[in-house]
């Protein structure tokens, strides 16, 4: 089955990435950041109109540039991460390297769950696009993001190997599109034939008048509100920087280039947006859809056939770009995770590769969180956002600061600037995030302040646990492992009846060399004991006496417990309980027998020196010849 | 949690019957039975009055006095059975004896269905009554005859002890008011004072005209529709006949007198209701409520307070003489099971007897299996009657004709009379059980008669199934406990890595004398190897040398099952694997590590002489004292 559908296992040396140029590298590392001008102008505008109405589109430009400087900073300084930490240059990294471990936590938390909220906005987002063309697909949004997340969350568990040529497509296409929207568009304004569209159509948000908002005083308030949802918009940035090995030579040159190509484009796009939306008059939609982005290309390509081909492809591509983006969170999120399991601060399933290479835990987590804030928000965008951003800027902000601390610690070559580039972005992504946490609290962004601290305060618990326990087994191993073996080795036949599964226990438990041996009944049924007696008296067995033991309650795990605890009481024995085992080749088989052997076998596994040996017996088998069939249908698996 | 829920466990000594006299004995075994006066009456006019409208009512009586004739004859034909068969006369015992086992699985098969289904009915129509009398609780029969089912099957999980006792109030106090209700009623319908009431109320069943029915030639078929519907009222007659071993001595004879109060009993108050109910004109509701028996009552006590009170008595002695019937279905349906399991025709679990000492999965069977059919029809009796008595005809005329066969066989003293008396009960059932067939073919009847020969069917492979096992187990066993021991014993223990659970393993496996002996490590991680080989080396264990095995697509538990395969490939080799298994205090402790060992146990079960022994090391205790925590803890419990 896994075969079937993950293809042939992977040799772990297979584990060599492939090296990427600087096209197919901002492919595979931008599709989260530059997809986000699909949606960061509307959730501005979402704030604006509904606080001051039609002045919304004269403040939705200087709110854009406001972001872009932030952005500007952003970059400036991962393109000194990228530097100092060429081969992990993710924030947990960095925290960890520079702040110590629980500070790690802070910024690991924080940045997994702007994953799990980056798979989900972008397939919302995704979605929004292809229902803005596609009008008839509206009721089933929750449905297409689901599926959308399954495909992507199937593709990483396979290990998407060819990831370069696959990105590159939609990544470009949707650069392209977007570029001849822009040109038409300015063109069109240039030229004053960029009408404003009728606003107040029906399922558009209500406009607001400017008395509302600033007869209260509360203009600041509304701008940054504003602001915080564009915050989104720089969501993605740190991808390259987790990335660096993954570039050729020279990698963190390379990863710089891409890193200003990135953020340039997506700078352009953002504001070319912003811009066009202000003549256009593009209102949200209280459904989200049609998004503002297929509002502006409607206006800007018109309705001619050429014009409605432009519109389609644009909007395919938004669509395509998006799911790209959400991809890029399955590659950010197990690999992030696996660090913290590594730390011993999350499960150490995750830090496991799979069949196929990659860490399928982590894979199999992200898309389940995602999926659940889909159907719990009803794929919308607008619900997702208060909830985006406030991580990720969290963590820039222990990342930038921890670099701060590096500059300031190692003084090398050109440290001031560093510095004061780092100090900058760290200073910066704090007012974000405190601006983000303020302004969106009530709107859902308390979730988020409450689940980051929770979960930190989790994964330190589980990190203790985790290291008493090493500290236990790793404890003076050496005298454990050369200590001097128990005075008595005692072996215990378990015998239910005698058949041929108890006759391979016996068969078994005469090969071993004990100071003493017996078969041991546990009687629950007087007369079925006597016969058994009486039968084993037969086969005079001397080395394998039977002794019975007593059971009128019918406990028979309890019973053998009790007994095998008595043997044990001196400290000096060590006991092997020989189990006879029936195996059942077909699964419905073993629901037509007790589970008595399993019950006795976990009870036993409480008691120290208390050593279950099981014995199988293969029912339905005619010949038993031992491994040959069970290997010969393990091969044929293959 | 058992303990605390079902009480402490019970000795296998303390199965010993009560005995009953005939009062208590009549209250433990009629319930069934006489409980189905409540709804017989009811199913008989609500298919009269919607084919013949108010001809119904003269219709209904002689239906009745039809379904009294078979009763009569079944009670004779059961006399005979009770003499025969004096320790277990069910039909599944009677037919296997004088037919074989493949028509005593028909018999059974039939009669545990019809089980399911009295528990479902009884239910449905107990929570009738109760919503008859307060309709405020209408809405909720469903989750009502839910609760029900789930009390009794908890009473009978705990093992009803003192049940004669709490059997004799509500029967004897529905028999008594019943009674008041019959000398109420027929007084006043004597002196002229019982008035017809209104019909064609809101939510009554909507009379049909003489024209609709007969004008078609279809009286006949009318007739026996209803007559069908008549037969759920002869259920439970064969309750006594199951359960004569807890009569006081002389038993049968004691069975036999129970028999004919129960059927006159029966009688009496079927008729005197049929007979109520064509004065009172009571109409079946379309969804049941309030009941015929409801509106008889209402009409016959009138709306004083005295005659209220007794309304609300009758209405709740009905609903508690409902549930003691499911009761009943609940002793017999386990015990039936059993006998099935025991002639290997049912899974062996339903053998065995549970903590207090009772069959527990046959109630559990029982109670999954009608709160099924429950859910299914709503709680409503008439969705439900169409799948009733098919089954229990079906067994009855199997063991009739059992009986006669028995008559003709033995030729003991009075034969040809027990032979007429039991031949004309088959007949009669067999004639009863056809019509129930055709008539209500289409509303139902149709499950039962396709379900029965498919678990028949069902039961003889499995049958087979144990048969082929038990042939295999228990094939020549002498020889094969007393066979030679193989050549070769080798003894692998399972590294992960180098800590203390790996050092107990060590430990034991040293107390072993085996031909080989090393540790294999499965190298699925190529540094973690080579640095677990160096300390290894360092330990200067030579009886048990390191191997390393290596594994580069990290299937650990599939290499394993190889190496040990390939040790097994002389045929001439027992292996002992010994496995460090690791024994967390927590459940979810477990969560934070892999199954890996769980894993390479399972697939070694596969293996003819690959013997797994776990050896278990416990996280989280302080001192590794062996037993003694454990059976404390397991002695606190008690």
């Amino acid at each position: 089955m896994k075969n079937k559908l993950l293809g042939p296992p992977l040799d772990t040396d297979e584990l060599e990435n492939e090296r990427l140029g600087i096209p197919t590298a901002l492919a595979v590392f931008s599709s989260d950041c530059i997809s986000s001008s699909a949606y960061a102008t509307e959730e501005i505008l979402r704030v604006l109109v509904i606080a001051v109405g039609l002045a919304a589109f004269s403040l939705v430009v200087p709110i854009t540039v406001a972001m872009l400087v932030v952005l500007f900073f952003l970059i400036l300084s991962y393109r000194e991460t990228i530097k100092e930490y060429p081969t992990a240059g993710g924030a947990y990294m960095v925290t960890r390297d520079n702040f110590g471990l629980l500070p790690a936590q802070v910024a690991g938390v924080s940045l997994l769950t702007d994953y799990v909220l980056t798979v989900a906005v972008s397939t919302a987002a995704g979605t929004a696009a292809l229902t803005s063309a596609v009008a008839a697909l509206r009721p089933y949004s929750v449905e297409i993001s689901l599926f959308f997340i399954a495909i992507i969350a199937l593709g990483n568990l396979k290990g998407v190997r060819e990831s370069g040529k696959i990105f590159a497509i939609p990544t470009y296409f949707f650069i392209g599109i977007m570029g001849v929207l822009l040109l038409v568009g300015f063109y069109k304004m240039g030229v004053g034939h960029l009408a404003p569209q009728a606003v107040n159509k029906k399922g558009m948000l209500k406009l607001g008048s400017i008395g509302n908002g600033f007869a209260y005083g509360a203009g600041l308030y509304v701008i940054l509100h504003a602001f915080a949802s564009g915050g989104a918009a720089v969501t993605g940035v740190e991808a390259i920087s987790n990335g660096v090995t993954a570039f050729k030579k020279p990698e963190w040159k390379n990863a710089r280039v891409t890193l200003i190509i990135m953020g340039v484009t997506l700078g352009v796009l953002f504001l070319g947006l912003s811009i066009l939306s202000t003549r256009v008059h593009s209102v949200p939609f209280d459904s989200g859809t049609p998004t503002v982005i297929s509002q502006i290309a409607k206006q800007v390509f018109g309705a001619g056939l050429f014009g409605n081909l432009l519109y389609f492809g644009l909007q395919a591509g938004t669509m395509l770009i998006l799911v790209l983006a959400a991809n890029t969170s399955f590659a950010d999120f197990p690999r992030l995770a696996s660090f913290h399991a590594g730390d011993n601060f999350m499960p150490k399933q995750l830090t496991k590769r799979g069949h196929r290479l990659v860490f399928s835990n982590g894979i199999i987590a992200l898309a389940i969180a995602a999926a659940v804030l889909v159907v719990a928000t009803g794929a919308k965008v607008d619900r997702l956002i208060p909830l985006y951003a406030i991580g990720v800027f969290t963590s820039f902000t222990l990342s930038q600061a921890g670099m701060a601390k590096h500059h300031i610690t190692r003084k090398e070559p050109g440290w001031r600037r560093g510095l004061f580039v780092n100090a900058t972005g760290a200073v910066l992504s704090l007012i974000v995030d405190v601006i983000i946490a303020v302004t969106k609290f009530t709107h859902g962004a308390w979730v988020i302040i409450v689940l980051v601290p929770v979960m930190v305060l989790l994964l330190v618990r589980l990190n203790r646990s985790y290291e008493s326990e090493s500290d236990q087994l790793e404890h003076d191993v050496h005298t454990a492992v050369t200590a001097p073996v128990l005075r008595r080795h005692v072996v215990l036949v378990l015998t239910a009846r005698l058949d041929q599964s108890t006759a391979r226990a016996v068969q078994y438990a005469r090969t071993l060399v004990p100071d003493e041996m017996r078969a041991v009944h546990i009687a629950w049924d007087r007369d079925g004991a006597a016969h058994l007696a009486e039968e084993w008296s037969r086969l005079g067995l001397t080395r394998v006496p039977l002794e019975l033991v007593d059971c009128p309650d019918r406990r028979v795990a309890r019973a053998t417990l009790e007994y095998v605890a008595s043997e044990l009481a001196d400290g000096q024995t060590e006991v092997t309980v020989v189990l006879p085992h029936r195996v059942y080749r077909h699964a419905w088989q073993r629901f037509l027998h007790d589970r008595t052997g399993e019950e006795i076998a976990e009870a036993m596994s409480g008691l120290e020196h208390a050593n279950v040996t099981v014995i199988p017996y293969r029912i339905g088998d005619a010949a038993p010849t031992g491994a040959a069939p069970e290997v010969a249908a393990m091969r044929r698996q293959d």
